[in-house]
C-alpha cells in the first residue's frame, strides 16, 4: 500500500528554543488534503546508569508541562553538532555529577510519533564514578539511586510515569536477568 | 525539596485540531525567570489488542511528522467528552475493525513531558470479536498479526520504533509469562 502524505503547503507557526510548531498540508493517498500539525525536536537521549553494586541513578525534577514532578531516567536534548553519545555522556555529568566510563547505544525511539518528530536514544551507563553535578541555570534535579526490583515494583504500582523510563527499567530488568 | 515552577505569565501562540502550544515565563526555586514552551495535547489511548491465539494486533500507518510509516499498537486521541476506556473501545473497531469484549485498564504514561503534557492510557482487549474497521477520512492504515515471540525479536532488533508500542510489547510479554 502506497501510504506516503505529500506535503502541498508548510507554514511555520513558531520557532523556539527546544520546540519548532508547523502545519503541513498534505495530500492524501486517496487525493484529499488534510492538516498535519507537527512539532519538531531536534532529539533527545536518556541514560540508564547502572552503578557497581547494581543500583539505577534516577533524577527527579519538576516538569511544567504536567504542573508535578516526575522521577525519569538522566536525559536531554541533542545540542548542535553533538553526538547522542556524547550527549548521553554530558547530561549523564551535568545531571547526577556521575561519570560513564562505559556508554553503550541500546536502541531508539519516537516518543510521540502523531504529532511529533522526537526521537530519543536509549544508552547503558555503566563504570560509573562520583564527579561533581552541574544542571543548567533553569533545571532543578534531586539524583536518587534504586533498586532495579524496587523499580519494576514502582512500574506495576503505576508510580512511573514516564515513558522512557519505563522503557529504560524494563531494558535493565532484562539486562539483570541476562547478567544473572 | 521545592521545585514548583510558578507561572507569571503565560502566552497562547496556537490553537489546533490535535495539538495547542503556549509559552509560560516561569519562577525558579531561586527566583530566576525562565520559558517553558509546551505542547497542549487532550491526551491518548493505546491498546494491547490480544487474539484468543495469542496474537497481538498492530497497525501500520505513515506519520507525517518523521515522514515514515511506523507499526504500532492500535491507538488514538480521546474526544471531547470521553473517558479513555471508551476511546480504547472505539479506535479498536475504527482502527482494526476488532471488537473486544473485555477492555482491561493497564497503566497510564506521559510520553515527552519536557515539553508536552501528553498522556497514555495503555488497555488490555480481550475477547476479540471481527467486525468491520471504519477508519478516519484522513487515516490509512494496514493491520498486522504477530506472534509475542516475533515482536519481542523485533524489539531487539530496533525495529519496533514507537514508544508506547515498545511498552505495550514488554507488558504483553509479562502477561504471556504470567499466564504460563
Amino acid at each position: 500500500m502506497d501510504f506516503e502524505e505529500k506535503t502541498m503547503k508548510s507554514e511555520r507557526i513558531y520557532e523556539g528554543k527546544v520546540v519548532n510548531l508547523r502545519i503541513d498540508t498534505v495530500e492524501l493517498p486517496d487525493k484529499k488534503y488534510s492538516k498535519r500539525e507537527i512539532v519538531e525536536h531536534p532529539g533527545a537521549v536518556g541514560i540508564i546508569p547502572v552503578t557497581s553494586d547494581n543500583k539505577l541513578v534516577l533524577v527527579r525534577q519538576f516538569r511544567k508541562s504536567i504542573e508535578r514532578q516526575l522521577l525519569e531516567i538522566p536525559a536531554g536534548k541533542i545540542e548542535i553538532n553533538e553526538e547522542p553519545k556524547e550527549t548521553a555522556y554530558r547530561e549523564l555529568i551535568e545531571e547526577t555529577g556521575f561519570i560513564a566510563q562505559k556508554m553503550e547505544y541500546i536502541n531508539e525511539f519516537y516518543t510521540s510519533p502523531g504529532f511529533s518528530n522526537e526521537k530519543v536514544y536509549l544508552f547503558l551507563a555503566t563504570e560509573l564514578e562520583k564527579g561533581e553535578a552541574n544542571p543548567k541555570d533553569d533545571e532543578c534535579i534531586e539524583v536518587e539511586l534504586y533498586d532495579i526490583s524496587q523499580l519494576i515494583e514502582m512500574v506495576n504500582r503505576g508510580e512511573i510515569k514516564d515513558s522512557k523510563t519505563i522503557i529504560a527499567i524494563f531494558y535493565a530488568e532484562k539486562l539483570m536477568n541476562e547478567i544473572k
